[in-house]
């Protein structure tokens, strides 16, 4: 909150509502799924409904607690409007529907209704999420290493002719089982012609007794996120496949080996492609190297060509290249890497040479 | 598409941009996750982007479909504008947010940057949704089966001593081998005291000897999802949870018995109400009855106190009073309820009669 009101200090803002869940939860360490954080220079106050009346108490130190008998957005814009000295409050038009704000603005008195709710020109909260602290960074490393515990136990399940939703049904039941709140998002198993599709879902596809096998998942610990991604062979490659692979993981360790405090997110992202470039395979490499990860699966920074951004230690980044050749398969090599003042630390210490099933 | 054009006529409203995934699945048959649907009196277009060339060639037949190099919306914002005799366009503002359209303002000519798009005063889409047609009506009726079928295996699972989230593990893993594509909610798995929180999600807490377990979970198949609630007794229940269950469970077959085309809202909430406020119950049922459900969990209508819109035959609602001590226990009991031309047909058919395990 201290870094926050400094932000605030220097962007001349005098008050600032703040919505979206993830924000909120790192700001006051609040969880539900309904409510608003009011912050002045001098007070910060969350406003949520009353099913959650003994949740916030457990869980919000930062800020008072307020159950509102209507709209938890719509009471914290009441209070800002009331506090002496603030004569608007800005919010993030990134996570506000038109229709709530012409609800927030039918809230206010008529002389405040045009202009005491200003979108901020640039987000506030953001920011500070992308650099995590001890805390976060703990946790973070023990959800990838959740994610490893599960590759490791997936590729003793995996073989052919089994469909790709048993094995993320597998995968899933057996994060449940260690702990996890749930997956970061829709489980990838993505086999044979399948891997050449970088968001393959889960299908009832039949893995196949000779191709390559992409999984892509994470798990949620304390509504922070762990992303990792591995692609494996079933049988014996071919030397096509292998040289492929081969360039994808060079590709992989040199993003890896690039990031370090003060580089920019597109030099990391030029490490990797200048390897798949070399490759012959500039064109099979359809996205970017990777994104920030933390409360939210795809935080910024992105790691992609140039981009000016520059790393920063406490910031944790994916480094995934892969290739797509339609028809034919697909590789993606991911891992998690937190910058700290010296280099990357991968989270995410899975083997990455090619396993052979 | 027919049906939306005899709206957007009736409104006077010469284009349409609909950005929200659910009602681009709903017109189009598009299940990606970046698109714009634009749609004038003749004519539909969607635009989507290059990760979905093939993917939506072959899911959508009702409109044209154009490959964006940049942001969807933005091109099919552009397309709009610049269709002959569409001098304005209908945007949906609670799926809208403020950057959003800022942005979708600032690509278009200057002089129609002010008026050009302009908020829909009341849901265009939605209320189409809303009631099922019989392709959606089956897809519906399977994903209900298929919870009941969860209940069932799961009920010869549970026991004393295992955690929360060993249920809902056990759950999901067969949810996905029957075929599920996911969960409709996270898996709600509350026991003991914890049954008296109305959304407690599955934790390590381990089952009791003697309590109540409140089971709260859906699957989606093909982006339908189910909704279903069953609470079980383990051990043997006391004489007054007895007593509270049954209170429950006569409320929410009035609930059922009460649905019917043409009948409010508001009186099928009033139906179970008033047999819980007769059983001393009513400030313990803290929620509405239920609601609408179909391609999101929660759609309209809300079956709560005085809500004056009336039921229609293809509605499917959710029928779930619930009862909630705080420190002792909880019991809630919900089916699907699709409204027929002469009443209600329950669309989860498992048994509600109090389980003792």
């Amino acid at each position: 909150m201290g870094a926050l009101r400094r932000k605030m200090t220097r962007a001349g803002l005098p008050g600032l509502l703040v919505t979206a869940l993830p924000d909120l939860r790192y700001l006051s360490g609040f969880t539900g799924s309904s409510a608003a954080l009011a912050v002045t220079r001098r007070a910060a106050r969350l406003f949520t409904d009353g099913r959650y009346t003994e949740q916030a108490a457990e869980e919000v130190a930062a800020a008072e607690v307020q159950i509102a008998s209507g709209s938890p957005a719509i009471a914290a814009v009441e209070w800002l409007a009331a506090w002496p000295g603030v004569d608007f409050a800005g919010f993030d038009p990134a996570h506000t529907t038109v229709a709530e704000l012409s609800r927030w603005r039918e809230a206010l008195p008529s002389r405040l209704r045009r202009n005491f709710l200003s979108p901020l020109p640039v987000p506030l909260v953001e920011p500070l999420r992308r650099v995590k602290d001890e805390d976060e960074l703990a946790l973070m490393s023990e959800a990838a290493l959740m994610g490893c515990k599960l590759f490791e136990h997936i590729v003793g399940f995996i073989r052919p002719g089994i469909a790709e939703i048993e094995v993320a049904a597998e995968l899933e039941h057996r994060a449940r089982l260690l702990g996890a709140e749930g997956m970061s998002f829709d489980t990838i198993v993505a086999s044979g012609v399948r891997s050449a599709l970088p968001h393959g879902h889960a299908t009832t596809a039949r893995l196949p007794r000779r191709g390559f096998l992409t999984l892509d998942f994470g798990v949620a610990l304390k509504a922070y996120r762990s992303d990792m991604t591995r692609t494996v062979y079933l049988g014996k490659p071919r030397a096509n496949e292998r040289d492929a692979y081969a360039a994808v993981l060079e590709a992989q360790q040199a993003g890896v080996a690039a990031v370090a405090s003060g580089v920019s997110c597109g030099a990391v992202d030029e490490a990797t492609r200048s390897v798949l470039r070399r490759a012959g395979l500039a064109e099979a490499f359809t996205h970017s190297t990777g994104h920030g990860v933390g409360l939210e699966i795809h935080e910024s920074p992105r790691i992609g060509a140039g981009q000016t951004a520059k790393l920063v230690p406490g910031m944790v980044v994916t480094i995934e290249p892969g290739i797509y050749l339609a028809g034919q398969f697909g590789i993606r090599i991911e891992d998690m890497v937190a910058v700290t003042r010296t280099g990357g630390q991968v989270l995410t210490p899975a083997p990455k040479a090619l396993i052979e099933l």
